[in-house]
């Protein structure tokens, strides 16, 4: 029987998980499934958790969600075609809803099933080898310290591209008498009330960290972008300078001569594709975002066809976006799909 | 020629090079040594490093020095046999020096040798396992992204157990409106100026995190012990209760119902011994840092005997104590001290 992998059960594992379950529900055979999370419970980003740094067993923390965020994007934009919200909460809602109502929505659609027992929580994937005919995959039972090797034919990485902070160093920030944190350490902007805030960066995280510390009663917050600014009419408290020189002392120095005091410092300055546990011929390394290399469809590993990718793209669409790739990930896993090989890829794509 | 690979840098690793260092000076033939370092510097705990969470290879980062640590210890008990201070600073010195000053001390002992080229920076092991006749070593230059794998004859682990913090959970954590650090994350105690904190423990941590709060201006200093209360006659503005029961809000209650609002809560709750890159036969096991098990003279392991750890006591006698260790691995490696089979060390301990 084929046995499959899904690496993490945040939205995109989900998909996966659903997409199968949708398949079986038709009276088709499906493949063993195991996933692999290493958070107590699943939902990825949006089961929200207060610790940052690294868990109870010395593992990193991949959370970066915070406790007040709210949909940046419509909802009607992040829809399930199989499960709507209307079906989920019996009448209408807001288009724009906190983290909690999103998060009660997707887990929603799974947890009605019997998925939850294709789960090993608690569980990092410490290494996965390809040995010519199948995957080995070496996992850590957090909770009881067991190590597991186990043989897969396909791997479905869906670990997501959100949980592993790039942090860049300026100069001075070793001397710098304040607080230095990265956006995936933000959990709650009540902990920079009556503080001068340095945000920088100029995407989706600095935007919403940098209105919700001036929100929850910065004193004040000072935007460096790098490229473009955001441009936005700021509230009172806020305004957008260009980019960070250094520090000195306790003050910020910005490209344009600007000067601000600073208490904290919170970098938005982005995330990295990081798969540690992936063996080099199977890892995607990128810093295209938007249509990274090595994938065809944007979801098979190019170097492996049995290696599959979700969620790897920077996001316009999520979560159907998610479904789009994992019911195609499903075909091609039951044999619906054929990849052609890489030649014929090669000349398609040329 | 036998090979040894020395695991991090920090003041054991550094004994345990100038140990080597000592005996070729006397015109003794020493092993080819290698040293792998996942920092950018060597030093350990005293290379101080801004960063909190993940560097920017995304890897833990294992520093938890804060910026205004002072030794608690007076210098007297942890100077070096062959080195002193007054050698080092050519003058007497105050018997409680700060973090730098002791960094300067440590550092110099080293530096003047040919001791840098022999460590790799910014080189994380990822797994270290024992085939019966030697160990391979994989490797991960981050800077260059590249792996390597190398075969030793000999394993001295001297990654530290002060770097992977232990974080426990108590109720209210999800919903508590402030800030939840570990004092592995702590650098300056200005961030808590104006602020309410609750410091958690009962050990060095939170006797220094607390005083260090209370002088930069926090606004109250709350410390919940666990076992025994600390006890010291405390400063305005502090006070020592017992163990957290739970958070409410913003309000944390304690075991002896006190209560007190907060706006910060330091974990003062330990660390863990931690090494993942060890292969389960390899790694050392212990929650007991007096004298953990399995090492004969608290140095060999008993299931590998060219495998040593250093510095896994907990540390009355710190630098001097890791030279006494070294120099004894050193002489083990070198075939000067033999080591006793297993029954042998069992009949002996019995």
């Amino acid at each position: 029987m084929t046995k499959v992998a899904i690496i993490g059960t945040g939205p995109c594992g989900l998909s996966m998980l659903r997409s199968f379950e949708q398949a079986e529900k038709k009276g088709e055979k499906i493949p063993q499934i195991v996933c692999f999370e290493k958070q107590e419970d699943w939902g990825g980003l949006w089961n929200y958790n207060w610790r940052t740094g690294s868990d109870q067993y010395g593992d990193p923390v991949p959370n970066s969600m915070y406790r007040y965020l709210w949909s940046n994007g419509p909802k009607e934009c992040l829809e399930f075609a199989d499960y709507s919200f209307d079906e989920h909460f019996g009448k209408p809602i807001p288009s724009f809803p906190p983290r909690e109502v999103l998060y009660d929505y997707i887990i929603g659609r799974v947890k009605k099933g019997n998925l939850k027992n294709k789960v090993r929580f608690n569980t990092t994937v410490m290494a996965v080898t390809y040995n010519g005919k199948n995957f080995e995959v070496t996992s850590h039972d957090k909770k009881n310290d067991k190590f597991s090797k186990d043989a897969f034919d396909y791997i479905v990485v869906s670990t997501g591209h959100f949980s592993v902070p790039f942090i860049p160093e300026y100069p001075g920030m070793k001397s710098f008498p304040g607080r230095i944190l990265h956006s995936h350490d933000f959990r709650d902007a009540e902990e920079f009330r009556g503080k001068n805030v340095i945000v920088l960066g100029s995407s989706y995280s600095a935007e919403d960290v940098a209105l919700q510390c001036n929100k929850y009663g910065a004193k004040s917050v000072t935007i460096g972008y790098r490229n473009n600014p955001m441009g936005f009419k700021w509230p009172n408290g806020m305004k957008e300078v260009h980019y960070l020189d250094r520090l000195e002392g306790n003050k910020a120095i910005f490209k344009d001569g600007h000067k601000q005091e600073a208490d904290a410092i919170i970098l938005c300055s982005g995330y990295l594709h990081h798969f540690p546990f992936l063996s080099e011929d199977l890892k995607l390394k990128t810093r295209n975002r938007l249509y990274p290399p090595k994938l065809y469809k944007g979801v098979v590993w190019e170097n492996n066809h049995k290696l599959l990718y979700l969620g790897m793209q920077d996001q316009f669409h999520t979560f159907n976006m998610f479904d789009c790739q994992a019911w195609y990930a499903r075909d091609v896993i039951m044999g619906k799909i054929k990849i052609p090989n890489n030649s014929e890829i090669k000349k398609r794509y040329k």
